[in-house]
């Protein structure tokens, strides 16, 4: 890391500092610029954690710009593979998983409507909250352990795995004893007791990006879970919070290439919760695809106008079968698939 | 509420519209402007909640702008007194309650030292972490229980109120019995299940904004620890992410006349998180108290540069008492006053 | 538009406004809602400016709602067709256009070697800045009226339009005399005097979406231009600012679907500006063009390394030729094209 | 500045890129951290401008950091003072300059009557806008050079200085011979052209800044019109574009010490603009002054309701003598003062 001091400071001041950093194990070279004195400092072995916060806290320090990359389980260079397995199904690899279903289970009929419609257009995965993060305490808070079961025997039936968020490190046990991966909402990003306990459930996890959050921070959020015990992690996109009120958020596919180089983890794509409204969902799902997305997660009821929450960003079972058309034809451009129709329709 | 609908929508829809939302609970009167049909709803009684989310998946909708404001207890209505009391400590009241300490509890002497000094200056409430939201999880968590007793003996022998932070629902209980404010972490105003256990508590509550939060984000983050059993919130304002790299975050000091137009809780400001540099904590906590803030969360270390995390935003003992004083002049300019130091200086 | 007035105000402050907003051109339909007067006014022909304005200034009116949108001539249901002619280049229409070259005009070898690379790929539109928006003073600020000379003669040697920046109201007219297409760049947006000046030109415009620039404004701007003179305008999408550190800007592709809605114009992309690197680049392009956008600004030079100006988001010759292959996979996979290779290769 | 090669990169791109560097007109010292090879270059004279850009653009470079500040004749340490004067008004010394008046010129006693009452309350500048900036080309423009004459007049009959806004390079002159200070508007903020008329006209000029611009690029902007030839330039902080609704802009307090701990010009804030309510404008016009702003730029007209544009934000003369009188009381509370009321009180 590069330690500048300030202008003011002098030449005892590195010399004092030079020594500090040699005790914390660092091999130091020192040498200045525009007036003052620089310290280059390479740790040798593992850095002590908060060296760089105690470095800022040291009157003579104006500046720190660390070049090591605080994450280290999730950084690209920690693994070969890029692929993350769940069942049998490849997250990463050749084929974009579509992960799709209601925004919540909200009965026995809608979500085993819905399980069987996106399993027939070739989804994967079955979506459906049962726990919900609700901005009003007077809002729908979701079915609760009744959702999950409803959500895993619909998903039983239609031959799909399943997700579903959790929110309170007390449930990690039973929503893991449901579901085939766990998901934690963009509002729990840096919830990091919840973090650990998905972690040490062992449990593939779909994080998503909290709405402010910086690519760094969410690969350090990742590194919670993957230091904890799950080092299957998909990260998922979801739109970001910006000064633009049309939109609910701002999908940046740019995360895509950006996170897809610092980490070796796959990168998904959440459509819907990023436009906000199931008429541009489409045109966000292709590009997600279009910039390297490994997978969707995109919002289908069967019929959406008649959903508890969300339902305006809900696609219904014919603009799903489109969105999943085009998604073909976009996947194979870029060298890739979407899973084909399977035989077995009923 | 409006009910705007498509252009391309008509008198059937707009009867079809005004047929639901009467069995929904509204009396509705029709309309029309800009070539739309136009439906103006009234409660009748309490809303059904998620009615304007369903509202907005109908198809022949373009747009609801709701009227009535989504929450309730926090309301600037609901309540004749603004005021909020801990112990003997009255928040929202004349005078302004300064809570100052070290940004984490690392030792005995350490929160020792600094409740004495921060006491005799004036200070009402001993701040310091024991549970830390570390971005990186190979950063500092904190001493955890121990350091809660530390807070808590320290505080007890200088005569101060606690207040620290609990992250995890489970631990709302033992941090409860240690402190006398629970703090809820901007990474956690939406913690839903840990609202909830707050409010449960009974226990008064410091609720941070989070970092992109909009007002009315964070006053039902407060209505859900209202609703759940605690009405004793203070909100507290500690800076927002926005796109100017220089400081650690803008603080934002609208929020404070703002939010004191919209509800009757007291409203905080923490200028240490916001300017992320101890030279600038001045002058944001006068400005702060200059826009009417009822209480200042201030970072204090007896030494900053040897702080473990976030020493560079701490204001030593000395900054400290000049601060109180400046606080002391502007506070009496706005008609309002800070603590006087207690007379038994030591 | 929806007029809320206060709760505090009553029937007769109701009455008041609507006799003003009568007087002002409005049929007025009194209601209430949520305990407040609420008055819906449509406007007989067309509205009086500043309406809003001045209504939001009245001491009883708490909230003003507008339903009309403020621009008219650029709005979506103002012409049927959607295209923008371009000598024969067509914006809008079934073949995404390519617009291509360096950041600046450096040397006639550049240009010429810039235009002819392109031109062999399928670009249609040579782009080459010769006055340069430089955020430091001393920093290039571009060859001036030699730099539009060297654009115009390497371009017309290998068949290309072509598009240039212009800040300057006073240089609209030698600018409109080299070029064919002026570009108002992004922190121009809003320079009104500007947008008056090119619209009265009569020349086609490549109006660049401000940093910050709600996607309204944005359309104001080029309601600006098409008032003055000149409806010939593509709208032009570079990426805007938010909290995220690591990209030069952050590509809001939902900004093409969304746009798309509300205005009949083209609207291109420019991945280079917004990722700031060249390897996030061709991934940005394909989001752009699988998204739905009609054309692209593509930065392309000889050699990136010594370029005088943001070569690093600057692509090479190959990889430009690369990116034209994958464009014309993906435009295909989406319904449209991209301008196949030109049989005459030098 | 640090240059940080890839780790890809190896010991020979050093030497090469040393080479280049010493050529450039740097000193160079070589070392490594984090398995990379990092240059300390130190420039010897004045650098070279886009070195940055080139280093950026060269494949070995995985970054450059810049330690030395890009602006140079606004920097802090250029100047022992730190005052602008305009006549006999020290703007940047004990006391604290008010510019108050209406947001347009609108008629001749709308502007006499807002000058005499200002005057009357202690202001030393009259502000009132002759151009327009209007976000809608329907909305009002302004009163052109007729309003500077009106705004002219009311100035000297009420013994004031006079700051109005010019927005196109070519009116530079003629708002120069009528006004005391030219404003540069937010949206101007980088009209490069305009910043170089303005300060080649030597006139005193009040920039704003821009709605996303960072400290930095304010700072250059500055640079520009100090370079070009006036260094009598105040800045003006007066909110930034974020994602909160509620508020018109976020002001940025913290822009008070950040900016006055980079540069030596004084610093004004517009607390009009960045609250869009008039019951909001108090409270933040005293956290500026607390904050350590030297000058307020307020809106004030005498009938805000009947106000063409933005009279949602004026205060009204009542309002104004109120906010007056607590301006006196914060002022000396942060060791400072604002004018007393003139003996000639009518």
């Amino acid at each position: 890391m590069i330690v500048v001091l300030r202008a003011t400071a002098g030449p005892n001041e590195a010399l004092r500092l030079r020594d500090w950093l040699s005790c914390a194990g660092f091999e130091v070279a020192t040498t200045h610029d525009a007036g003052r004195e620089v310290l280059v400092a390479s740790a040798i072995g593992e850095p002590q954690p908060d060296t760089v916060s105690r470095l800022r806290a040291d009157p003579a320090v104006e500046r720190v710009v660390p070049l090591e990359r605080p994450y280290r389980l999730v950084a690209r260079m920690a693994r070969d593979t890029r692929t993350v397995l769940v069942g049998d199904v490849v997250f990463g690899g050749g084929e974009i998983v579509v992960m799709a279903g209601p925004c919540s289970v909200e009965s026995e009929d809608q979500i085993t409507a819905a399980a069987r419609h996106v399993a027939r257009s070739g989804a994967k995965v079955l979506r459906g909250g049962a726990f919900k993060p609700s901005t009003s305490p007077y809002g729908f808070q979701g079915l609760g352990v009744t959702g999950l079961v409803l959500l895993r025997d619909a998903a039983l039936e239609s031959g799909l795995l399943t997700v579903s968020e959790v929110m309170d490190p007390r449930e990690v046990d039973i929503v893991a004893r449901h579901v085939d991966i766990l998901q934690i909402g963009a509002r729990s990003m840096q919830n990091f007791d919840l973090l650990k306990e998905a972690g040490a459930s062992g449990m593939p996890v779909l994080l998503k990006r909290g709405m402010s959050a910086r690519y760094e921070e969410w690969l350090l959020a990742a590194e919670y879970v993957a230091l904890a015990g799950s080092e299957r992690i998909v990260l998922c996109e979801r739109g970001i919070r910006t000064f633009e009120p049309t939109a609910r958020n701002t999908l940046d596919v740019t995360a895509v290439p950006a996170v897809k180089s610092l980490s070796w983890l796959p990168v998904a794509v959440d459509p819907s919760h990023a436009a906000g409204r199931s008429d541009w969902v489409p045109a966000l799902a292709l590009a997600a695809v279009a910039a390297g997305a490994d997978a969707l997660l995109v919002e289908v009821h069967p019929r959406p106008s008649e959903s508890v929450k969300d339902g305006v960003q809900a696609l219904d079972p014919a603009a799903f079968d489109d969105l999943m058309a085009n998604l073909r034809l976009i996947s194979r451009a870029v060298g890739r698939s979407v899973s084909t129709v399977p035989e077995t329709v009923s």
